[in-house]
């Protein structure tokens, strides 16, 4: 690993160390007695989709834990890769398992050549990229003729093919947009290096290929967000892993989900310098604009991603005197924000504040920042929609009619 | 209308007068105030995701309801254009309101030549129907430059295209399927005959056209199923109405939720003649074999929308003495199974029994039942979509984590 992010991560790590210990919630093991009294508010708030022991996020002390690991660690000693495979199996791999995953995955990553064809044929540049993302995949699950294969079994196999093409097809969409001819994927790469590679055509330096692994890391699973949700309830229908993912990508294209990150970006570009920021931030407050990638639904506290990703983006962002100073803006703005309303209102930056920076500083695309979401959580995805059908039950819940009954219908001639 | 199809419906509906009162559970109107307390089971059994002025099923009744019109009277009276209106507008429209509607429809049929181009270069027959269907649908997203717009008249325009060119779209794959060449809209039929006669490439006769426009009348919308809720969880992200209704589709092809009057035929093929009825029923019931098309997790009474269509079957299939066994095939396993389990288990039959046995004597081919329920229901997920974006929050239930905490990362080398 690079020595520069190395140390970063470490001391993040080192931080955080004590903090992590196991809230009551945690406790609930195995506790879970359906069914359940709960409060649900709109949004399905407070209401219990499923009982996971894939991932957990614990808001009030600002802890992401993958299988009991928790992301600190993770970013710090594992890959992309093994992340992927302890979401799906549920344990770290043995050095012969990582290298067998490693080969189906590497082994994976070239996309069906019907698949290339048809979106060669596409005007890609002029087509949302989420949009196109979800074409491919359709593409994709429409050649694969293994792809009614609803087992646990058929749908791992799809979600390794999943986890593998996704990152391929978006290198693709990135190269297309760019007005650049697709590269081939690169098997000697690791798959964040191979990402990478496929977008830019330049195989990437070492610290950039690392940053790039550990971000992918940490967007790889979040709770019952609503694309995870929406993947689960497609394939709770016994639909097929290909659609049900490109249901997750359709979720994560809505506003409300996704493209967080190109809105920070704008803000920072629109503050424009440093000095800028408390002004900025005190007419933000009159007029009660909404400062991006600060505050989250779930965190009550730092965001643990963010606060592993801010020092990386500080740290690719050197030399690059743009980008650093929109780093510089960050940082103010995080001071001036969190300064009002950390403690009141437990206002902090989340995932979202330091990630388009860092991609912006690797040179890619703003409109690729969603899609690259998807390259990751592809993984979280997949892993809890297998878990969830190996004890399987349709997703059905109610809605309350508040409409007129008895109208009586009046003929057309007579309205 | 054609004399024997309005005599069947007039038949049923007046059956069914006087059972349509209002219940409890629709007296609901206005009432509720969140939170909600709820007891909810797996699969969010019981959890209430929305309130809605849409649809109502009474499943103690037998009683399904569009703002306030019974399914009885909307099957005798209207049209689906009509009926598609009422579940987007909340109100049957005036005379030239319903001709500026048709109008708009009508002119929406035409696909994108773009999107035609892609899917005639794709091997159609070859692929799943709804996998292609997923495709194009996903096409005509990525081709429209209005598919961002998320605001509400947006997203209602939307709408309209959507429901006129997944009947256009299921024409073109049915004939692909075929072997045969798309054929182009006709602007002077309904949508209906339109829809019959994008899949045959003849113009229907007046009484075919009819029952399919009262078949698509009646699987408009159902409550809160599962391809309804997933198109309104992808909406409330914010993303666009095509990605909503693309992950529609995808919860409808699966086997749980779509396919299952394919099923039924398949089943009465095998039981083969009427007098094996009882016999076949008998092994299915001593091994536990599902009847299919028989039962319904909301209905404990006869699902009303075979009531009306179990008849209709019996008029499609006459002078066919394939179909027509098949039939009575159909009509006697009703028997044995509702005067076995009717009374005891409230199993009566669902939508599914006798829906298919009509496509078929329609002519249409069995792959093509699940892909016609996207055709009628699109009416529903994008009336559901658009009343749920209108007091939009985001759908984010919870997980309950299960797993391990504070796991040691072991360096591989020593696993």
């Amino acid at each position: 690993m690079s020595n520069a992010v190395e140390e970063i991560v470490r001391r993040v790590t080192a931080e955080a160390a004590g903090e992590t210990d196991s809230s009551p919630e945690a406790k609930l093991s195995g506790a879970v007695k359906w069914p359940i009294d709960v409060s649900i508010g709109r949004g399905l708030e407070g209401a219990v989709a499923a009982v996971s022991s894939i991932g957990y996020v614990n808001g009030q002390k600002g802890w992401l834990v993958y299988r009991g690991y928790n992301c600190f660690d993770l970013a710090l000693h594992s890959t992309y890769e093994e992340t992927a495979y302890l979401l799906l199996f549920g344990k770290l791999p043995a050095a012969n398992e990582l290298d067998d995953f490693n080969r189906k995955l590497a082994g994976f990553r070239e996309v069906p050549p019907q698949v290339v064809d048809v979106m060669a044929g596409l005007p890609v540049a002029e087509m949302h990229p989420m949009a196109a993302l979800l074409t491919a995949i359709s593409l994709l699950g429409a050649f694969d003729p293994m792809s009614d294969e609803t087992s646990l079994e058929g749908e791992m196999e799809i979600s390794l093919k999943l986890i593998a093409q996704t990152a391929t097809l978006v290198g693709q969409i990135a190269r297309m947009r760019a007005g650049k001819k697709p590269v081939a994927p690169d098997t000697s790469l690791s798959h964040a290096a191979n990402f990478l590679y496929m977008m830019s055509g330049k195989r990437p330096d070492e610290q950039t290929a690392r940053v790039m692994d550990i971000s992918l890391i940490l967007h790889a699973d979040h709770g019952m967000n609503a694309s995870t949700f929406t993947t689960m309830v497609v394939n709770s229908t016994l639909s097929d892993m290909y659609s049900s993912v490109v249901s997750g990508i359709a979720s994560l294209k809505g506003s409300l989900h996704g493209g967080a990150n190109e809105r920070v970006l704008y803000q920072l570009e629109e503050i424009g310098k440093p000095e800028n920021t408390i002004d900025w931030f005190t007419r933000a407050k009159a007029s009660k604009t909404k400062v991006m990638g600060m505050g989250h639904r779930v965190y009550k506290a730092y965001d643990p991603r963010g606060r592993i990703l801010g020092p990386l983006a500080g740290l690719m962002t050197e030399g690059d005197p743009e980008a650093s100073n929109l780093f510089a803006i960050a940082r103010e703005l995080e001071r001036t924000v969190t300064a009002d309303l950390g403690k009141t209102k437990k206002i902090y930056p989340n995932v979202d504040f330091y990630s388009g920076l860092l991609y912006k500083a690797m040179g890619i695309e703003t409109a690729i920042f969603t899609p690259i979401f998807a390259v990751s959580r592809v993984a979280g995805w997949t892993a809890r929609a297998l878990e969830y059908l190996s004890d399987n039950r349709i997703f059905r819940p109610r809605g309350i009619y508040a409409g007129k009954t008895e109208q009586v219908y009046v003929p057309l001639e007579k309205r």
